[in-house]
């Protein structure tokens, strides 16, 4: 435990559960810079030890709930906070704690279930121990995207409807717990994400159309992400960056289209840079707009 | 025109339109064999030249609908079946013949669309002369996926959760034109095929699982094939052969499933071959199954 964050004026601690990436420290900054004090529950194996040791800590694993119970209560941490990629875990790397043993069943349910309903469980889970889950959108809300284009570039006609039909088909896959990404062209579905990955996905629409296999023409197509229907928006969030402006780039699309407000943006003086660059438009669409 | 057929006792010649692979050759012999005169409309840059050489065929392109109509009027065709697989040709391959261009404003709509919709379309113009669109159903039902397993096995009651997942995912997904394809495991969406085809995404799939991004254990999942809800049963069936077991094999999947009566298995007795070989099971799900 290095750093102590300056002392709030009563609001308690909070527990930032940190996966990989370097998220988690943005959060944490911001929640500092609002006066909060925080604690890093690291998850071994994802979070960066190096950016970790400069912030008040502890280490554990998945699937370790007393490790988390423990030091929260320890702490004085109510309120909790999961950021930062996680992939799922395989069977043995849970390695459960006692109480981790007794929760065990329903920890096993969780994971034959999506990635969706794992947090969502783990969530509920630690809140029936007092503790509440906290979003983003309450703790450091300039992190998310605003609505409106970032850097220059806005979308043309034909990208709007190449969007409504991303919107379209995301809100169609919610129910399923799939990616919260697609890539369509010319109303044509070239993507839909699974657990490969946002950058995985645009690298793969750029290998078909280097191949041919999409005749789109190039400049044309929209990366659209969003949140799954019903989400719980205090969990697991889409998220943009600066490497998510270049892999559209590579995979020549005209630009990418997320939902304002319940996107992760944590960089967006870098995505802007980056999209004017490239010459693609990066736009926060509105809730109300990507209901029509 | 070489090989004349045996003319039939009075059903007008069926004209062949021809993409891609070996399977328009194993329609034509099934339609032969019961006594059906053919002639092969071979697509440029698609049917294979040496295989189509042994029947009575014309060359020609998409988008010449002159070409089409002139011959099959000529041919004594009146039914037209498509087959074969043909990617969206890129606009410039289109070279329309004189027709072509009058028709051009309709084909450029559809060539905005998805995949569906310009098979659609295009059969929908040629029925306007006079043609009748036929599907593989009535010229040659035993190229379909009978019910039941092909070969020794068949799934257990995790794969039938998975089955039934990726069939209601696939239902989901009908509206958007997109792949005909998902693979499921342990009630977890693995991916859902886009343009790149069947055989891309089980590549894609065991790339996930060798990289540890997908951590359901090995031999758990199911790749499931359907045509989309609505679809035109006379075009662009989904289909498997024996390369789809290779394919699921390496995926490390438990088997495939997919809807019997409107899947081209062609080639029945090498898919089940394959499918003994590599532990796997192939069952064709009955349509009231597939309801529940």
């Amino acid at each position: 435990m290095k750093r102590a964050a300056p002392e709030s004026a009563g609001e308690p601690a909070l527990a930032i559960i940190c996966g990989a990436g370097g998220l988690p420290f943005a959060v944490a900054d911001a929640a500092i810079r609002r006066g909060r004090r925080v604690v890093l529950f690291a998850l071994i194996g994802f979070a960066d030890p190096k950016q970790v040791a400069a912030y008040p800590h502890t280490w554990g694993r998945m699937g370790q709930a007393n490790w988390f119970i423990r030091h929260a209560t320890r702490e004085g941490c109510r309120d909790m906070l999961f950021i930062g990629s996680v992939r799922r875990p395989s069977l043995w790397q849970l390695r459960p704690d006692l109480r981790g043993l007794w929760l065990l069943p329903r920890i096993l349910r969780l994971y034959w279930g999506g990635d969706d309903r794992m947090l969502t469980g783990a969530a509920a889970m630690l809140e029936e121990y007092g503790f509440r889950l906290v979003g983003l959108q309450e703790v450091a809300p300039e992190l998310l995207m605003p609505e409106g284009p970032l850097g220059a570039f806005a979308p043309a006609e034909p990208d709007c409807a190449d969007i409504e039909r991303g919107l379209a088909l995301l809100r169609a896959n919610s129910p399923f717990d799939i990616g919260q990404a697609v890539v369509v062209a010319n109303n044509q579905v070239l993507a839909v994400e699974g657990p490969e990955g946002t950058d995985a996905m645009l690298a793969r629409v750029g290998e078909l159309r280097r191949t041919g296999r999409i005749r789109t023409p190039a400049e044309r197509g929209v990366l659209v992400k969003a949140a799954k229907v019903g989400q719980n928006l205090r969990l697991d969030l889409p998220t943009i960056g600066p490497q998510t402006v270049e892999g559209a780039s590579a995979a020549r699309l005209a630009g990418i289209a997320v939902m304002a407000g319940t996107t992760i943006a944590a960089e967006a003086a870098n995505i802007a840079a980056a999209a004017d660059r490239a010459k693609l438009f990066v736009v926060g669409i509105r809730p109300d707009e990507a209901m029509r």
